[in-house]
């Protein structure tokens, strides 16, 4: 039971599903008047490649998929689906980590990946406009002679409107903050098919107070508002220096304490990331490294030349003074590069472990000073459970991964993952954490939501989703 | 028409008003039996004091206030009033600007100010709760030992849950980010009573993707979604060293240029305003002051020893690449006090220009490459208007002030000021702006909303209100 939770997807359209009497040609050839015939397609393959992500939830694939290129096709394809009730999914990258994308009643996948375009780059003003298929490398490589650049990174190259839609962060939001703080308006195809300006067309103030806040209503809505078609961002100056430093430590606690006081200290560090003894193993392994198998620190520092070097001194001392290693260097890119490499190839070394096998990842997200204790009972959990899972940590905001590495056929393992993966969110929940930093809920959380939120919290979320999506068409039984 | 849509409340309980069939002294006891008999007023004066907030639109008094002390109580008033139809009005420190808090329709106003607990201090985690009493100043007082302190700054000693329903800002956002980026739950009594935990009771992890998020949506909403009764909020490391300097320029052209080249340099000013030269002859005459009567710049730098020399360096180059004076500086807090007096005094000094009349504060926000050409228009329209109205901007946000100095007995003066701050707000708007990026909509920008978010960005407003509030209890007649 646990295990369908945690990793199945719903099995209604598997079992007595009613047939769907709106799938047929007359349908696929209003979609096909749409977007063109051969953007519409209803192959096997190609609806498997839309019925699943990156996790493990079971492949529920969609009964069409259609690629529109224009936010006036999206709205076209949703008027269509809405008047005929039709479930509708977003799809981007399809990188996600919580089942966000699968089809779990069936309807018309819609792949944004062909809306690629980027608009409205105001350097003075540091903010672009970029269409729902464009990715953040694809944006950082655009941006380059700029002197700008967009800091939210996930980790996959995703599309930049698929982190709007699971409220991404990663590696830099200790210092430039989540997709929530970067966002500043989004261009949203309703259910019904009109367009919304969440902050209305075409504004891009840096702050406002007019009316609800629909821009942060959206960012996490996991694609069950709304299609995200445009995303307005801010962006940021590449600092004139970066530097990137790696130091072990005696103890998970020895290290926290580390972040701990460098935030305290009001340093403006850019990455505080953690990885434990398992996670440094696997990269040795992986990657050829000789780095020190115990709990490990890699850290970033932006700003001016002068600047670097004071948050470079001043950490150092802190980490020392908590027994830490001395700190393993790098300034030019090429070196960071090389240095950050064990961390950036972290899944990879991980799913090493088990040649052959999936990788799972849980996402708690807890306040510091709990971050140790939530840490070490984890650890002790994952003995306990003969599982495989190295820890790695955006530490600067108390939000860590598990990555448990599993054979998908082995239904008994599957169970303790799940099983692992509720008593690892229950933990976090116990502390006044979060059962999800930054996967979003997707599939598999909605049950950890209810417990996290509360029933009020809930009831007030599905009056939100009823009023907005009163036919349940938008991703259907996503999030709640 | 345009005095009235923008300095007037509705004038429904003046005109044909049905009969308050709930007014009943039944009712009264049944609010008595809630909070005490003291607890509950319906004095003339003291109705009166509660009809308006400090901007000029015309005093509502509600039926009745009550004083509830605890969450629990505020809930029961919730609930009583829900059952029997009455309209309901959350009031804080009453420093709102907007007409937020008089009661158009009448109704039970409740005052929150005697919940003024301060809990769930974390130092380590940066986080603390609030009640909905608590000022930002009493807050910064607790906080005074820890080393931390809040520091969204709007002015006036507003309580901070009140903040958080307008979406406060002001001097410091520009480094700190506005009430938005710093709350991290809210506890909220919804209309018919139920209590909310926008990101479920005692949460506070830095970052989350769990669910709607209820936090964005309740900030800003003006108390029409229900009463805030508890803030936990984000706090910040005091900085090691305050260093505080003053510049004027030539115009405000140089002066905006300097910003938009200080925030393009990433250097990470905590304040930079922006005073007219209008301003500063007010300034100088109010507090007995001789700054050069010139567009000028108030800046203000936090952080270490060192990188604080740092970031004053690298701006004075660019001040003085601009036309800028030389800097007047100052480091000791006494002295950034002294000087940093004109800015603190602006609204006073600014109403002393006019003795014994009224103030009203415009509140645009644009991008910032069209803030010269939208404060030169400004100007020549005050001229034109033939108004005074000295400009103080938190200009590295895009944000200004227009602090109209107005005869409330004169209904033609009022109606110029209403047409003039219409058109500035269409011309924000025009510019890709917003006709408020800190004091909200209340009472007079309606129809700016309207105009500025479009009908499907309003419909959407107006279902989430419907959701939420599905008999229009809560502070009726605000925002939509």
């Amino acid at each position: 039971m646990a295990a369908r939770r945690a990793l199945g997807c719903a099995a209604r359209r598997f079992s007595a599903a009613p047939a769907k009497e709106w799938l047929t040609e007359d349908f696929l050839n209003s979609l096909r008047a749409i977007v063109g015939g051969p953007n519409v397609s209803t192959a096997t393959v190609v609806r498997e490649q839309h019925g699943q992500d990156e996790s493990m939830h079971r492949n529920c694939p969609p009964d069409a998929v259609a690629w529109p290129r224009t936010v006036e096709q999206v709205s076209l394809l949703a008027a269509t689906c809405y008047s005929r009730g039709v479930p509708v999914i977003p799809f981007g990258t399809g990188t996600g980590l919580e089942g966000g994308v699968t089809a779990v009643q069936g309807g018309v996948c819609v792949n944004l990946t062909k809306m690629d375009q980027i608009s409205e780059l105001n350097p003075e003003d540091f903010t672009v406009a970029v269409e729902a298929g464009v990715t953040r490398k694809a944006l950082n490589k655009y941006l380059r002679e700029s002197g700008l650049w967009f800091p939210v990174d996930p980790g996959a190259d995703a599309s930049l409107c698929g982190m709007v839609a699971t409220a991404a962060s990663g590696t830099n939001a200790v210092r430039y903050g989540t997709m929530r703080q970067n966002v500043l308006n989004l261009q949203v195809v309703l259910p019904d098919g009109r367009v919304l300006h969440t902050a209305g067309q075409s504004r891009r103030p840096r702050k406002s107070a007019a009316g609800y806040h629909l821009t942060g209503l959206f960012v996490g809505s996991e694609g069950t508002l709304g299609f995200i078609t445009q995303a307005t961002l801010r962006l940021h100056g590449i600092p004139e220096a970066t530097v990137a430093a790696i130091c072990a430590f005696p103890s998970i606690q020895a290290a926290v304490d580390s972040t701990v006081q460098v935030l305290q200290a009001g340093l403006p560090i850019a990455r505080i990331e953690f990885l434990d003894e398992v996670m440094m193993g696997a990269c040795n392994r992986y990657s050829g490294l000789s780095y020190a198998e115990l709990p490990t620190l890699f850290l970033e520092f932006h700003g001016t030349q002068q600047s670097v070097e004071e948050q470079v001194g001043a950490t150092e001392a802190i980490v020392q003074s908590n027994g830490g290693s001395d700190f393993a260097w790098a300034r030019e890119p090429e070196a960071r590069g090389r240095l950050w490499a064990a961390r950036h190839n972290a899944w990879y070394a991980a799913l090493a472990l088990r040649p052959g096998k999936k990788g799972y990842s849980t996402d708690v997200c807890v306040p510091l000073s709990c971050l140790p204790e939530v840490l070490l009972e984890t650890k002790k959990d994952l003995l306990d459970s003969k599982l495989t899972g190295p820890l790695v940590g955006h530490v600067g905001d108390g939000n860590f991964h598990c990555l448990l590495i599993l054979d998908p056929e082995d239904a008994e393992e599957k169970e303790r993952v799940a099983d692992f993966a509720e008593r690892l969110g229950r933990r976090a929940l116990a502390v006044g954490g979060t059962c999800t930093g930054e996967h979003g809920i997707g599939l598999g959380k909605r049950q950890l939501l209810r417990e996290e939120v509360g029933e009020v919290a809930l009831s007030t979320m599905r009056q939100i989703k009823m009023a907005l999506d009163p036919k349940n068409l938008m991703n259907p039984g996503k999030v709640l």
